[in-house]
């Protein structure tokens, strides 16, 4: 008897018909002979609606009764499913996270998972029950009620997949498994069968938002291999799991793209210890996540910084540092909007020299001008105009092969 | 310091205004030097919703998954108001029913409370918080999410009034009180000041549904004292307490109206033990709430039985008996619609002779025939053609006297 883990997020409890067809599958699961744990998210919308309840309420509501608020969508999605899983005649029971035993750091909003305690759900198991467990959720040591962060019903799968040491975690969304790239861009994008938890790391970090990236984290710490999936088509998905010795055959895995960015660059940044660090500070202080950060000293005792940032936080970030900017002494800001961001991710990368020139030779001949470049050992990402984006992901996904069937030039000589 | 519970219903937190508005009474609660504690019930429509979304789910669903479902709606609620008590300067935090202390018998979806730890309530009122309950809903023993029934909110906040030795209990209702009869018929109907427990059980019983029974008879049981009043005007409301000297003075203290009532006759019942218990064994089995039973027997061996219920509940009761009656070696059945429920409610009327034929007169005399007669120690209620109902209310309510300010012909003789 081997124990599944299957995870299913808001689109796919979206509603009654949805929620059917999900009992269906555990129901199926089940009686292909293996003991089922399903996570269940929050009904599409549903949390949206909690939110902005929540802003109607208060213009900062406090955290531990956004907790509150929010765990409610889990909750009564995962009791829905148990009602359909048994009006099908199977025989299921929901948990709120504090009841399946996860305990949290207590940290409200964004709590991390500190152990989980299975007792309750193997037990139920041992009864055989389908057990649906809400995801997203926990509760502190003093018991109150702490949520995971967007997304957490994925941490949710994987630590309990780990903790109950099963077999397989399935996490079914509304895409088949991760793609080479966006197929909406590059009509000849494949399925990736395996990934590696750094590669779809990278991509999740790049804008292939499948998973959550700390679910990714926890599931490479931990070693849980997961298989991302359709819940709509029954058709194998993308396993992500540790390196194998043949995934670094393939150089590169896929191409990542990112829209509706922005950059900011100030020119002539002297350049003395504390200078980036005091940009850097104001904008977290003001809550605003930047994503590529690049420097270049100029040899003149003044460094040009540039960063990219969500388009929607460009706004307060330039007002915020129109004010610093003279204080540090640098000599102007300029803002960009109409970016993007293109990446190549693939562990093969880190022992086959030559990507980045493809790359960039590919880009050139497509006419893309390049505007920053940063490297990571398993990644390559540049900034470019928006509007050159789909012209630049299709000449790319083509110079590294990555149509199936996949041309010899994309696998490392042997 | 004293300390006060209030009860908000879902009329009076149906949406963002009027959980402002909740908000404010607290604060101002708190600020004019009470402790507080809020029990607050799920917005108005999400329960109906939430129930909706089950029955899509499952024609039958399991009672364990509708407890799990139907706490949501309390508990998002509940945070909503503490972020709305501390958008507006207070200092609030909301609890679940578990977290609040409240254990039930762990009956699912008519829980009765058991007992109640206020340890983390009282911790949280000397930390001079606004504590804000989740209503309907507690936990069992073993930890499982237990709800106390349609209006389950009112028995929260009646059962934590008792544990905690409030000092006062204000239940929030979007009407300002019990009046003497209903305002809509009676034009000159008017607000109840003090009523005694029984008194309200029976009113509420009849169709006055200001606050849910076994809150009333809870509070009866352990002396609590509570007021009914509106969360939408800063009026006083009524009183409810246990019996006083002068209260029996009043002969009636309302008129009770029910509508959208049936009535079964089965008649020519053979008189042995035993065919009542046949009939509403069956009723029961099928799940349907019969109100009055009135029997005559004839003397010749048979009897007449007649029972009311709600009008919705008819058909199916109609179909079952079919089948019962001729088992029974009853004569016919007979199923009426159309009719309604008036009763005269007053403890004074124990110790008052005159009440039943003063009802009869003046009904008489407005021409109002009456079909049915029951009567309580301190009610006596009469089944009439329901287009009458109105004439009969009016009649009722000027014959004891009932409009303000009170002739003496409705008080005891000195």
């Amino acid at each position: 008897m081997s124990l599944i883990v299957q995870k299913y997020g808001g689109t796919s409890v979206g509603n009654a018909e949805r929620i059917r067809r999900v009992a269906e599958r555990l129901i199926a699961t089940k009686k292909a002979g293996h003991d089922v744990v399903a996570v269940i998210s929050a009904m599409a919308g549903v949390t949206d609606g909690l939110i902005k309840l929540a802003r109607e309420m208060s213009a900062q509501p406090s955290e531990r009764e956004m907790d509150v608020l929010l765990a409610t969508g889990e909750q009564s999605a995962s009791a829905l499913t148990a009602m359909a899983v048994n009006a099908l005649g199977g025989k299921a029971i929901s948990l709120t996270g504090a009841a399946a035993g996860i305990v949290t750091d207590g940290v409200h909003t964004k709590a991390k998972i500190a152990h989980i305690s299975p007792r309750q759900i193997n037990e139920l198991l041992a009864e055989d029950y389908i057990v649906i467990v809400a995801g997203f959720q926990g509760q502190s040591p003093q018991g109150a009620i702490t949520t995971l962060g967007r997304g957490g019903s994925d941490l949710t799968a994987i630590a309990l997949a780990a903790a109950l040491k099963a077999d397989d975690c399935q996490i079914f969304t509304d895409v088949d498994g991760v793609h080479t790239c966006d197929p909406r861009v590059v009509p000849d994008a494949s399925k990736i069968d395996e990934i590696a938890y750094d590669e779809l790391l990278e991509m999740a970090g790049a804008g292939s938002k499948v998973m959550q990236s700390r679910a990714v984290e926890f599931a490479k710490k931990f070693g849980v291999g997961f298989e991302v999936r359709s819940s709509q088509k029954d058709v194998p998905g993308t396993k992500a799991r540790e390196v194998t010795p043949n995934m670094e055959d393939v150089v590169v895995r896929g191409v990542s793209l990112e829209r509706n960015q922005a950059k900011i660059t100030i020119c002539g940044v002297p350049d003395r210890p504390g200078s980036a660090g005091a940009i850097f500070a104001a904008i977290a202080a003001a809550n605003l996540s930047v994503d590529m950060i690049v420097q270049n000293a100029s040899g003149t005792g003044t460094a040009d910084l540039s960063f990219t940032l969500q388009k929607d936080d460009l706004v307060p970030a330039e007002i915020m540092l129109t004010r610093l900017v003279p204080k540090l002494g640098a000599a102007a800001m300029t803002a960009t909007t109409g970016v993007a961001k293109l990446s190549v991710v693939g562990i093969g990368m880190r022992s086959h020299a030559g990507v980045a020139s493809r790359l960039f030779e590919c880009l050139g001949a497509a006419g893309v001008n390049i505007q920053l470049i940063s490297t990571s050992e398993i990644k390559i990402a540049v900034v470019i105009d928006e509007t050159e984006l789909d012209r630049a992901a299709q000449a790319t996904h083509a110079a590294f092969g990555l149509a199936q069937p996949r041309p010899p030039s994309n696998t490392a000589p042997t």
